[in-house]
């Protein structure tokens, strides 16, 4: 599979997977052990997590594979996230979800993400949401912290605007390396506010979340259009279903934006790597944005 | 009191006092003098105004008081505007309010300040609004020869966005100190603007005008259920009012956010110191933003 | 007339003619070749072009008048642009309009231009409108390329905004030099969103396209308060018609704006020209932006 090489010393496989949901699929550590095997098998080697995924019990689900077979961490790339705080048990007493980007959160928090995974190192550590109260110089010093003990290789962000994602870097002595976005046919804002123009300008690969716009893409009224175009085009390449399609339309765009395929289902993941093999025409890449946007360019 | 130190050579305590209603107030000059001596003795000594406020007349009101005792002159820092240009008797003959940028009338509307005020140098001199028909380049030559003279020390600007500011820094030999926003819990947009981002990037301290919203936080319906979450930490901190809550929501922000207090009620005005020893905790800093934008965040 | 000085080695005549409805005029290259001579006779040296102006036709209609007097290209600018794929009968089978930025398509084009304009070089070459698939090294390439060749002169774009001017710009060894822009009393966003600012802040004059709204100034409801008042200065101005108001409105902020005028009327070409000699008063530039806003500034 195309590997996507970072300004930093990490690379990433170009379709990665998440693993958000890993909580709802009710697998034993074999089990999940098993799926990741099938993900490396197809070159799919980056696992996307954050500590919150499945009320911060995901982590913990994919290190108790990871230690049945410990010698698959140096095959794959772990990122994660931390910055947010949800009430529920995790944080007892806490009356409503929050942000936290101090230093002593995120580095907490990474203390325990390393111990989930059963791993002692993160290859890229996001920023989940743009935290009004960031103090950008306290991120900085938790990032070098992290960097230095080795603990984390490389450190982005995610959800993060120009202006948000301008005033981390400035206080960084090295680069950020992503922004993850929500980004499909299905939500387009951030291909027109500037988010993607500025990760391309920094050479920043981008990572797409809710590429199949969390499976509403099948189901409402208003991708009808949308869909019908899909199909067109899953006919024309004879793909297994319309998702290769829009997993094809974000492959295509220039910036290089790897889609997270968070499917628990081993064809739906396949979808991802089959298109890698479909090249739209750049004439079908605009017909889906006409169908995604009901109409046309200026 | 905590201070305020700005790149250039100024410092500003870190509440403000804003004369921009000292008109309505029906003061003597000795009941003037009193109440700037008050807030002084508060360590409240920085005083905002502008050449427009009260219909051109409130720097001559305070310079009246300063008069009768200039010593005072050396223990605060005036800051003042310029760029609008009112109706009225003050410019007889112009038949709506607009925007002025020019060099002629920057230096004049200093020169006039100068003598209202009964000051031989203002500590800091905003441009009061972003002028569409501003040239950057005669701005840059009217603070420059400002600054020269010594008649002005420092510059910034009000309620500029990023590309206003920085096309006028793009002129400048030296750095803007300050933007002057309206930000509140009732007033967010700049937090999302990149407004507040761009100007903690450049390590510029921000005023906040208008933190009560002109005291619309007390009357409007639109924000009973922030009133009630104020309340709610009124109690918890055992302040005097709603007012000193608001006021330690500005000041917990990390990117310095200086509040403006108008009030001429010397009690109102205390409201503002006693925020600086109210340490929100995060928590209650995103409640409070809960409530102010009736959702969670993401 | 008034010249515009580029950053690159080219000039501007201050107001520049556009020839997008050229096709419409029904002109034998005589009455072209004639209609081009009266522009030059007035100062108006800079004409602006379109690959797919008049369904690619307007640029061989232009050619064949200039091949009448070819001596005539040395006294002249010619711009044009590319980046759109109609349908239509020069691109059969296309299916749906849209853009296209890629290499091979710029060069072609511009060769195609080169020979429709009857010339063995374009000065200025716009990239039409920002295309969401552009990748920025492929045009970096395409107009390095052309400009090595002596094929184009200078380069620039249209309708793009800040993060999209910025993209291509980091990848390009020259400066762009224009972006073309709707920019009017009736168009105003961009004078707002960052897009005339960050022009100005890098000395990029601007040229306007419509700046009569493509004539629904004269005919539409909604813009019955701004006749008015650009009546009232045409009649303090005695000038031939409102538009010579309008076209003096944009000449006068100081980013340096070029008016493009797309009449095949030589009396209204006048219009523009006319617009060099009447300089609005500071008051009356923001009497027409209250007009056409319906408010008065903050």
């Amino acid at each position: 599979m195309q590997r996507v090489e970072l300004k930093e010393s990490v690379s990433y496989s170009r379709i990665i997977h998440g693993m958000w949901r890993l909580g709802d699929w009710n697998l034993t550590p074999q089990e999940t052990l098993a799926f990741i095997e099938s993900c490396l098998e197809k070159g799919i080697t980056t696992f996307d997590h954050a500590d919150i995924y499945g009320g911060y019990t995901c982590e913990g689900l994919f290190g108790n594979a990871l230690e049945l077979k410990p010698s698959l961490r140096d095959q794959m790339e772990i990122v994660t996230k931390t910055g947010i705080k949800l009430t529920g048990d995790f944080n007892k007493g806490q009356k409503l979800n929050h942000y936290d980007t101090t230093k002593d959160h995120i580095i907490s928090q990474v203390e325990r993400s390393l111990q989930e995974l059963k791993t002692d190192y993160i290859d890229t550590l996001l920023i989940h949401r743009p935290d009004p109260l960031m103090n950008p110089d306290e991120v900085a010093e938790a990032f070098t912290s992290l960097k230095e003990s080795g603990k984390v290789k490389t450190f982005g962000v995610s959800n993060h605007l120009p202006s948000q994602q301008r005033l981390l870097q400035s206080r960084l002595p090295f680069s950020l390396v992503t922004n993850q976005l929500e980004l499909s046919p299905m939500e387009l804002k951030h291909f027109e506010d500037g988010s993607v123009d500025l990760c391309y300008e920094n050479n920043m690969p981008l990572m797409a979340w809710s590429p199949l716009a969390g499976g509403r893409l099948f189901s409402e009224d208003r991708y009808a259009d949308l869909r019908s175009k899909l199909a067109e085009l899953q006919e024309k390449y004879e793909t297994s279903g319309i998702d290769v399609i829009v997993y094809a339309w974000l492959l295509k765009h220039p910036a290089t934006i790897m889609p997270i395929v968070g499917s628990g289902k081993i064809d739906r993941v396949q979808a991802a790597v089959d298109a890698l093999d479909v090249a739209l025409t750049r004439e079908e890449w605009f017909e889906v944005l006409k169908a995604a946007r009901g109409r046309d360019v200026d």
